[in-house]
């Protein structure tokens, strides 16, 4: 007899915005341990803007699979505690991660690399370290953050960036990183609220509400001089108008384009401009660069500890509330990192 | 007493299609020669589809400048033979390039930079080497296909590549590069002559007529195993089919979009697929990357030399032949590189 687990399903597919509506929590009974094989009780699990996309019929080519129907929805990182093992390495009380998210308990094959190897399961180390962490800075979003700076060589500091969506789960991270790194930093976000917080807390150099003023013109006004570096979390009108203002040279890492998710896409009109510029645009996933995540890990590690980062997040409690959780998520209405305590 | 030289100049911008009225060669003395100049009666000149961009009032922020209406036309490679000079290094009956073309007399400044360097007075080396090959292979269009593929790093070949406008001035040269590399190449052109000469001349593995067949349509059957680098030299549906078809990290050289140049431009809808599939878009102008030049002369120079590479053009006699030259060109009804014999 197997443990008997609460899980989200997704039951019908959101038409435009995602609502409360169209998931039901059910409980299942898990199989029996098999060798190599770990039983997890979930504790924190991660709300990311990019569900919205596999919550489709069809999921983008390349990208997530769609979650199907009437089934547990596979590959959302996900903290818990190990409860049993038949697996070696793998104690009872460890703190792990996986990629089995939205239930209270996990069947986990030791043994299987998950979502490129970010979400196979792995003990983490908790010393003077909140588990949830893991789901934010120092996990997918944090890889996100570093691996899209390194991907248009911004590591090195000294330039003027752009950061888009910067009161968000991964934009919070970038804004950080970046104004550690030296550079001069300009960020955007959708409240006056998180506007304050990026000028007051992150410390970046201008920051404007996008809801109030257009990009073009904030950017006119806060760096006249162009910018060097864009991290696109927003696409749309927000990467037009970085298209604009970017100097000669300058790279723009697409990092996603939440304006798209629940709207008919609509691509740069001034796209010309990159050859014009000689400007480099670098899609890329966190994902694709888990060989940077020791090296970010360590990095924003420390600062966390140190206090010379900050990072928020919004908790919502329970599976019943995960899909409040994720339209409160896609409608701008969370700060910093979105999680479920479980 | 100067020479009295005729030059082309712009009457009115036209309003989308450029047609053959609204220039007007105009006949203008030339002053006397300072030091440090030298007089050059221009034999070629060059026909590029960037042109277009510049007939406007207000060129694209950052790139070319507008033409000024009622006066030379500068920034222009041309080909000429010096007639007199003031200037240390150069000598009556060199053959020379410099910026100052669509007319028949040109008084150069010997020392000043132009166009990045690429433009900047400077004797060739016409041995084997009939002197127009510099406006075309072994000039800017060499450059520019030489540098595109340098940026997307296609240098070293075994690796699936499309190009369009392939049967262009710089498509043509950017398919024959990256045959001799060594990659398997899908190429795709306007017309059934076009797709000939690319797949018997030139010796592509696979070519299409876009007017015949969708850009999408002919990627799945010419390389349904998707494509790894994609030169643009056409924007629109195009870049989206790319977008598509693109294989996981592979590569886009943003070379032109003459596909918008005569039209409002539409932005990629699919762009968000970068993200998805770890792709890189590469804006670029062969004028930023002059220190390829001596290396793409001399390799291009050997295998135009030897035969390995096949260069066409279309050449009009005449400066007030331009504007046609310029009307065919942008409507696809040329061949190769297109050129102004004076």
């Amino acid at each position: 007899m197997g443990v008997v687990s609460a899980q989200l399903q997704v039951i019908s597919y959101p038409q435009s915005k995602v609502r409360s509506t169209g998931f039901e929590v059910v409980e299942v009974e898990l199989p029996a341990l098999q060798p190599e094989q770990v039983l997890v009780r979930n504790t924190w699990t991660s709300v990311d803007p990019g569900l919205r996309l596999r919550l489709r019929k069809t999921a983008p080519a390349g990208y997530f699979t769609s979650f199907p129907l009437h089934a547990p929805m596979d590959g959302i990182l996900t903290i818990g505690e190990v409860v049993e093992s038949r697996a070696k390495g793998f104690t009872v009380g460890d703190t792990v991660w996986h990629a089995q998210g939205w239930r209270q308990y996990a069947v986990v094959d030791a043994s299987v690399e998950q979502m490129n190897g970010l979400g196979t399961l792995k003990i983490l180390d908790t010393t003077n370290t909140p588990p949830q962490w893991y789901l934010g800075p120092l996990g997918g979003m944090g890889l996100t953050a570093y691996a899209g700076l390194s991907v248009v060589r911004a590591l090195d500091g000294g330039e003027r960036v752009w950061v888009s969506a910067a009161a968000g789960a991964v934009g919070a991270i970038v804004a950080q990183i970046a104004v550690e790194m030296g550079h001069r930093v300009v960020a955007s976000a959708g409240s006056a609220q998180k506007v304050s917080w990026l000028l007051d807390e992150v410390g970046v150099e201008g920051a404007f509400n996008y809801r109030e003023e257009s990009p073009r013109a904030a950017l006119a006004r806060l760096a006249p001089e162009g910018i060097d570096v864009y991290f696109d979390n927003v696409g749309g009108e927000h990467l037009e108008a970085a298209l604009d203002a970017m100097r000669p040279f300058g790279r723009i890492a697409l990092c996603g384009s939440v304006s798209d998710y629940e709207l008919a896409a609509v691509g740069p009109r001034n796209l010309f401009l990159a050859t014009a510029k000689n400007l480099t645009l670098a899609g890329f996933r966190g994902g694709a660069h888990v060989h940077l995540l020791d090296e970010m890990q360590n990095l924003l590690g420390t600062w966390l500890r140190e206090g010379r980062m900050t990072y928020r997040e919004t908790v919502y409690s329970g599976l019943e509330n995960a899909p409040i959780a994720m339209r409160d998520m896609l409608a701008g209405r969370t700060i910093g990192k979105t999680l479920i305590r479980l």
